[in-house]
Order: C-alpha cells, then sequence, then structure tokens
C-alpha cells in the first residue's frame, strides 16, 4: 500500500505567471521554505540524485518532495522508501510546471513541517526553462551519454540554472564526453553557474551539491 | 565554409494541424516523397543514428535532412559530412515541430531531388509528440542510459511512434536497462511498435532499420 497521494495538477490561469512566481517566492520566505526545481533530460538520473541528496541531507532539514509527471509514479514510489514526504504530481501532458501549478503541488504537499521543498521537474530541456517555478534555485542535470553538446543546442535551460551537476561520471571512459570543453560551453552562457561532477548511483560528488544546499538554504533562511 | 543553410522557422497560422497534416502528406504522396520524424530525449543519438543511416541507404535513395534545433548548426554540420542534401532548422525556443512548421522545412530544403527526407525533430520526448508533423512515419529512439522505465513516463511519444530503436546497445553491461521488460512496457502501448536495439556508433543493427525504412518507402511509393 502506497502512502503518498497523485494529484492531478490543473493549468494556471494567471495572467502573469512572472508575478504568481515573485508572489509564490514571497510567501516562501516568509515561512522558510527553500524550494529547489531540479530539471534535466528525461533519464539523467533526476530521481537517484534526489534519493542520494536525501540521504545526505535528511537529518539537517525536514525535506517534502513533489514528483512531477506526465503518467506513472514510480518516482514518487521510489523517493517514499528515503522516509521524506512525497507527493506525485500528474502533469495531464502539459510539459512544464509554472508558479500556480507548483503553488497547487505545494498545497498538496504541505509544507507546514517542510523547510527544504524539492520539486522534480518533467524530464524536458526546452519548456520547463521557460516558466519560473517561484523556486529560490534552479538545479539541473545533465548526463554524461547525453553529449557534452548540450549547452549549445537548449542554451535557455542552462543559462537559467544556478547549479549544473555533471551526472554519471563513472560511464565516462565509455563515452565521448569532455567535462573541460562542456565547463567552457556552460560558463560561456552563465558565468556563475557553480558544476558540480556526479554519479548519483555511486555517491560520488554528492556531499559537494548538499554543501552548496546548504549554504543556500542558510542564506536564504538569513536575510 | 559551411554548405547548408539555417532556416529560421515562424510559428504556424494554421487553425489546424491535424488538417495541415494530413495536407502536407498527400502533397509528399503525390511526390513519392517519403517523409520520416525521428523524435527522442537529447542525447539519445539522433544525429548518430541518422549518420549510420545515411550510409546504408544514399545509393538508394535521394536522401534529404533537416536538422530542428532551438539553436546551434552543429548537427546539421555533422549530417552534411555524409555527402546528403541537408539543412538546419531553428525554431527559436520552440520546443516541437508542426505540420506547417515542416512545410517551411521542406521548401527550404527543397524536395525536387529528394525521394527520402528526414526530420530530426527537437530533442524533447513530450511535446514533438503531440504534433502530427505529416510525415509518413515516426520513428523514436530510447538510449540504453535513459532508463527502460521511459515508456512508463512519456506514453504518447511511445503510442505515436511505428519504430523504436534501442541505442546504445553497446553500454548494456554498465546500466540497469532490461531490454525486454522495455519491450512489455512499449508493447503494452503500442502493440505494432516494431523494436529495433542498435549501436549507432559500432553501426550494430542499424541494416535491420535500414531495411525496415526501404519497405515503408516502397510501401509508400507502391499504393
Amino acid at each position: 500500500m502506497e502512502g503518498f497521494r497523485i494529484l492531478e495538477i490543473k493549468q494556471s490561469v494567471f495572467e502573469s505567471n512572472d508575478r504568481e512566481a515573485d508572489k509564490l517566492r514571497q510567501e516562501l520566505k516568509k515561512n522558510k521554505v527553500f524550494l529547489l526545481n531540479l530539471m534535466s533530460s528525461p533519464g539523467s538520473g533526476k530521481t537517484t540524485t534526489l534519493r542520494a541528496t536525501i540521504a545526505a541531507l535528511k537529518d539537517e532539514f525536514r525535506i517534502g518532495v513533489m514528483e512531477a509527471d506526465i503518467d506513472s509514479d514510480v518516482d514518487a514510489a521510489t523517493i517514499e522508501k528515503t522516509g521524506v514526504k512525497v507527493i506525485q504530481l500528474h502533469t495531464g501532458g502539459m510539459c512544464h510546471l509554472d508558479a500556480g501549478m507548483t503553488r497547487q503541488g505545494l498545497e498538496g504537499l504541505g509544507v507546514d513541517d517542510v523547510d527544504f521543498a524539492i520539486l522534480e521537474n518533467i524530464g524536458n530541456l526546452v519548456c520547463p526553462a521557460e516558466f519560473d517555478t517561484g523556486s529560490v534555485k534552479n538545479a539541473m542535470i545533465l548526463s554524461v551519454p547525453e553529449g557534452d553538446d548540450k549547452p549549445l543546442k537548449y542554451p535557455l535551460m542552462f543559462s537559467i540554472c544556478d547549479v549544473l551537476l555533471i551526472n554519471k561520471i563513472d560511464v565516462l571512459p565509455y563515452f565521448d564526453f569532455d567535462i573541460e570543453r562542456c565547463k567552457e560551453y556552460v560558463l560561456r552562457l552563465n558565468p556563475n553557474m557553480k558544476i558540480i561532477p556526479i554519479c548519483a548511483r555511486t555517491g560520488e560528488g554528492v556531499e559537494a551539491f548538499a554543501q552548496w544546499l546548504r549554504e543556500q538554504i542558510t542564506a536564504w533562511n538569513a536575510d
């Protein structure tokens, strides 16, 4: 018997998503909730990365996770095993989440007892980049098998994120992926991007990401 | 000096994309042009698969390729080296191509001397599945590193395609990907899907895809 809810998300009705996103961020600030928006292609390892990150941080923060998918609940079932609060969001075909949809997710999850909320966005490098969800920080994953040229092809996603996790570095020997070349492409688009190579499956590099998150959450609650 | 054009695609103005797609297909039929729409996540190996497929078929068909991307021209530059006709389409942020946009691409490419046209769609498992491009057949690639659960998460894409290439089978030993389980998920959604495991980089399985294409093109020109 699964312990998490599945919430069918409705299309937002707000005229200005940017205004809604700012409003949501102000409310999160007031309530001392840090919201991370995690994005990537399908299959880059978002859920595995979340599991490893939750393991590193769950004794320090009260974590709540929103798993957004067009269909299925496999990700929420995976996250539930970590013991943190989780809700599955179904977007009914929609390719991204905006601020109104994220608000529905947060209300469904319930954040009274959460200080670190995570939205695992739809697997898509295009549309989610165009919609501010109201998150405090945006994180993205690029996995080694996808290739180091992705910043050239999906520049907006690499421009709007605060941190890039280069995942699956354990398979670097089997793919033509040059980390230095990738970093160069990324930093040309986004000089402030924090770049962390990781292997979510083995846990390599995850502590560096956890440390980055600690700093961001502390800063968010401080000012 | 690059020999291919870059065409900035405009948003379509047609009321009914389905009607436009049918109209385009009828014109292609009349002109004996077979149009394949190739879709996948970012980094699944669309361009590498195309290169290998072109090498297998370029002595039998006059091939023309449309490389759709939000930005960059690295894919068109790669395809140009195969010696076939190619055009780079820029969608200016749009996450998919519809029939009107595909028509712009075909006009830009010029198909008077083409009998096998290929559209490499935007890397995205969500939005391109929702728009009929006017293609005769839809092909998709799922690569091993993405995971065998993707049919559960992106059911529409797996439902509307005629052929699925499971790419990067050379790295099967390094990933938890079960081909039989994947096939089962796919065939449950789409019992008519032709499934071909390949490794585009080494060429393994590419001849089976080429043979499938030969049969489809012959059938298209026959009836």
